[in-house]
This record gives structure tokens, sequence and C-alpha cells, in this order.
């Protein structure tokens, strides 16, 4: 019988930088009892961005965030809207370069994530934030 | 009792630039009575996208704009597929660099976004478009 | 009666490139007997995307893989992570800018894509590789 559940998560960040809550998720999907069905999840900000990357080395995270910090860059005056500061605007356009939600079949409990994948929040804003995301299950 | 609806969605635009329709989808979304949930937006083009960015300032847009007209400049000697102009492969690129669809569970019979968050069709062509979108909620 | 079914999808790429699988999708889509619903895909990679781009005219596709290696170009000194050669890190940044899930409607049996759009693997490594999708379907 197809049911549901709903759950928010809240990640504290410590500024700019990679947050993996891969665990956090697998807990839950497996609490709710769901073993087949569609998980998904979604950022509710938009200077941070939600990540599917490499869980293994962490210099993938750290080149990442170079080519990153070289492609948008703080301060670039090419942006108007910084009342928040140089990394307001790169923010922003990081996020939408990048994705705010994500989805996933669950197979065997599990979301169905390849052996090196790993769930990120990526931080893009320096200062600490609580980063909401929604995430929600179907399946049986 | 899980159920689910469609919707067809059409934005017609008016070149280049930001158009949200996050009322639209609101007002569907309570109209079908799903209260918790699921909904998927698909965007039925290869040279415009979904997006989910900030509704406060529109300063903000505009910064969008202007660096992703620096990053993937119209008439760019390296597209040779410029068939409809220079902002036709242009528009493919900004569409790869972005996202054609998005996933949002549903609460209280709204989709969870953030304050900040509004949902647009971010139109990359310079002539006006009519732009469809299949939308799609499931849950109860 | 809502229901659902999944599937691993293998395919095998050659290296560097784009490959189509709409059909492959679109099929078992119809092999369910799910007429409306949602579609998921899945890529359990961290060096390749999925894609939805334009299946008509090859050039844009060609286009495409030159604006992103020039964005992103093998063997940037800006890289660490190289152990698995040039390719290795700016593989896994192509697939940060693009997608690694797609979530699209089903309506009339089919994946509502638009007329011009295909589902693709983007490999983005030089080797070829058999690359893992996870599609989902719920619907009735």
């Amino acid at each position: 019988m197809l049911r549901q559940a709903a759950l928010d998560i809240v990640i504290d960040t410590r500024g700019r930088g990679f947050y993996e809550f891969t665990d956090k998720v697998s807990v839950w999907v497996r609490q709710t009892g769901i073993a087949t069905g569609l998980l998904t999840l979604h950022l509710r900000h938009t200077s941070a961005s939600l990540l599917i990357q490499e869980n293994a080395d962490p210099e993938v995270r750290r080149d990442l965030e170079r080519f990153f910090s070289r492609l948008v860059p703080d301060g670039d005056p090419v942006f108007q809207h910084n009342d928040e500061g140089p990394d307001d605007m790169p923010a922003h356009v990081r996020t939408a370069l990048t994705a705010v939600n994500l989805s996933i079949p669950v197979l065997n409990a599990r979301p169905s994530l390849g052996v090196w994948q790993g769930i990120y929040v990526w931080e893009h804003r320096r200062q600490p934030h609580a980063r909401q995301v929604a995430a929600h299950i179907i399946g049986e």
C-alpha cells in the first residue's frame, strides 16, 4: 500500500563549504519503513545549493570550491546587488548554476545513490546559516 | 487516500527575462485539495529554464542576467549552431547550466518554498515565446 | 489505483559525448501500463550528467561540448585532484554545473517531453564507462 512521509531537516553551516547529510537522510528513509519509492529533497534558500558529489577524496570538494570561486568571484563589479556583502550575489549565481532540489529513487529501503555519491548542502555564504531542507518520500 | 493531478501551464514570455508564476502554481495546488505531497514542474523546451530564485529585490535577477550574458555571450564564435540567430545556442547552454525541472514537497496545501523563493520561467531567447510547463502533483 | 515500478538502466558510453536513451525510457514507461504519473531518473555517478536537450540538430550537442570544454578545461592548474588524469576533476565540475536527476510528468503513457527534447547521459570522462541510471515511476 503506497504511503508518504515528510520531514523538515535543518543543516547548520559554519560558512562557505560542503556539509554532508547523507546519513541523516538514509536513517530517516529507513525509519519510514518504505522499501521502494521516491525521495525528494528541497532546499528552502536561494544562496546555498543541494549537491550530489563524490564523498571519497575531500580534494574534489576543495577543487569544486576553487573552480566556483574563480568562475563567480566575490565582489565582481558586474553585480549591483551586494546589500549583504561581496559574497551575496555570487551566492545567488552559484545557486542558479547548481540545484536546490534532488529526486532519488529509493530501493531496498535506501536512497539509490552510487557508491561514491554523497548528499551535501553547499553553503555559498561566508557567514554561518541554519539551512532548511524539506524532505518527502512516497512509496511502500 | 493518495491521488494525483496534472496540469498544463502556458507562460507567455516577452523575450529574455524572468517570468514569475509562483501564484499560478500555488493556486492550482490549493485547488487540487492535496495538503501533503510532491509537486513537479517540467519545462518542455531546451532554450529556457525553470528557476527558483529570490523574489524580493529585482536587482538579483538583473545581476543573474548580467552574469549569464557575460558567461555565455550572444554571438560567441565558439558556436556553430546559430540558425535562429546569435541568441540561439547561448539559450541552449544557459538551459544546460540551469534546470528544466523542479521537485517541491507540498506541506499545508502549499509548495514548501522558502520565504524568499519564487518560481520563474527564465526565457533565454530574445523573441517572445509561449512556454509550456507540465505540472504534476501527488499526495493526499 | 496508484502504483509504482522501478528499473535499473545501464548506458554504455564510449568516452566523452552524449548518449540518448529517450526511447529506452519511453518503452519502459509504456510497458508499466501507467498512463498518468511521475517519472524520475537518477544517475548514480559524479563524473557524468543527465541532460535534457535538443535532439534535432547534432550541432547543438557539439556546441555544448565546445562551450563546456572551454569553461572547464581539462588539465586546468586550479585542480589538485587529478588521480585519474586531466579529465578527472573537470568531469566532477561539469556534473555539478548540470544535473544528475530528472523529474518528468507522464501523460498519455509517455514522458511529457517537448517535441525537441531528448534525454541524454552526458559522459564527461574520456574513457568508456558503464553508467547506471535508477528509474522510478509512480502513477496509474
